[in-house]
């Protein structure tokens, strides 16, 4: 990163900002016991059996990411209530724990089903879905319900750099990449310079959490004069279907048209 | 490949056998025009301009898949009946012809409805589509019909290896990648020991179609003894969902079947 260092004019010996990204712990833990919510959904795996099993006393609903179907079974084994099936198209971190081989990681349309085969408990069908026919699509798949990520970033509340609505809003098929540049872990997100740049994987990445801590400096710089050249810009591969509109009016929008969808669908072919 | 030339036994000096793959030219359009096909379907792009010119002249319906939307809005310009949005998913060679960038290639899930919004002309599911579940989230994304090639590997019809065969009813969503190993073009296929110790993309792959003659010999030695480890064993990330039944049979049942799955989804949401 030293050329970029040099480019923004960066002190290379300015203290970097430390990533705020622990695993879930007791702490963490006692937050939730307070706070009681619904639903505690975990992405890259469960926490250690002693914190599972305080959520699971507590009746949380606990659910977490599977990027194929062994994952999904080795959820459901450890007693998960329901399994998010992430595809290969979906914006942010690929949940992926039992394996690091990106290469053989599966698209939506086809991990659906083969994790709604593979298990038993309910199945709720993660990326690439922004608008109600990927809601309709998700369903005909096999899943019970929907995650979508992308469709939200393009709502007003989304606390997002302005760098990184732009991109959102001229985003094509082709314009995202997984990229371990970010945080040392693979992720979608927008192609930006850096990513350009360096290419989108690189193998001397520091670890995760700690590549964020490297591209702080510049990050805050950059955005700082509307640039996303050095932010995570997350994003799936369907994030130009997303339209902005406020998240409780959108929620409501897509139910009713994901449902008006799959009756057309349905008169349509009869 | 000279260690495995040895392993097998095989004199590398022997004759390897040139590819027959072509392009499309004059002499294939001579026998397009006399047996008449109600469809031309291409792949990597469209023939020469006088060419293509013949085939909508003498009025036979053309397709070509598109694997982004601007290589849809491509074909589209250039007079195509339908484009086959060809997902990252997809068995077999990926049809991307205005780039080589397959980091940014995106699943079906995304792609389609992406290719829907960019064209007029009727849209083409493909990749992943294995069974009826799949279908109906085809038609669910927007495409007005689908294209399924693993799913009829899987009928006695399909004159595939023993080897091959016996890969397909072990296919598993994670158990196939891109390689340019066995034709220099990436394509996917179930991983197999050359993919597994080469890696599946290689810099140093011969260029298409010329791979493919370097493992000509390798193959037909391995697969005469029942292995696969030197063959390309196309399929895509469904593979899993096919069923061994004749294609006539399997093509009315699947009919059935996605109709009634598109009635059903309607009926359970309201």
């Amino acid at each position: 990163m030293a050329p970029y260092y040099r480019e923004l004019a960066i002190d290379p010996a300015a203290p970097v900002p430390s990533s705020n990204r622990t695993a879930f712990n007791s702490i963490m833990c006692d937050v939730v016991e307070e706070t009681k919510p619904d639903v505690v959904s975990f992405h890259f795996g469960l926490p250690e059996p002693a914190l599972l099993q305080r959520l699971k006393a507590g009746r949380f609903l606990v659910m977490s990411s599977a990027t194929t179907a062994a994952e999904a079974r080795w959820l459901e084994a450890r007693g998960v209530d329901a399994v998010i099936a992430q595809g290969y198209e979906a914006g942010g971190h690929r949940g992926i724990f039992l394996s690091d081989d990106i290469a053989t990681q599966a698209g939506t349309f086809a991990l659906v089903p083969q994790v709604v085969d593979a298990v038993k408990v309910p199945v709720i069908a993660a990326g690439a879905i922004t608008d109600a026919r990927g809601i309709a699509a998700a369903f005909a798949l096999g899943a019970a319900g929907v995650q979508m990520g992308t469709a939200y970033l393009w709502c007003p509340e989304a606390k997002i750099s302005t760098a990184h609505r732009a991109a959102l809003k001229s985003a094509r098929d082709d314009g995202t990449a997984l990229t371990n540049l970010m945080t040392g872990r693979p992720a979608r997100g927008i192609i930006n310079r850096l990513m350009r740049e360096v290419g989108p994987m690189s193998d001397v990445a520091p670890e995760f959490p700690l590549a964020a801590g490297a591209l702080a400096p510049l990050r805050a710089k950059a955005e700082a004069q509307g640039s996303g050249d050095f932010s995570p810009l997350w994003a799936g591969q369907a994030a130009s279907l997303g339209r902005d509109m406020p998240a409780g009016q959108l929620t409501k929008a897509l139910a009713a048209e994901a449902l008006e969808r799959m009756r057309a669908l349905a008169a349509s072919k009869t």
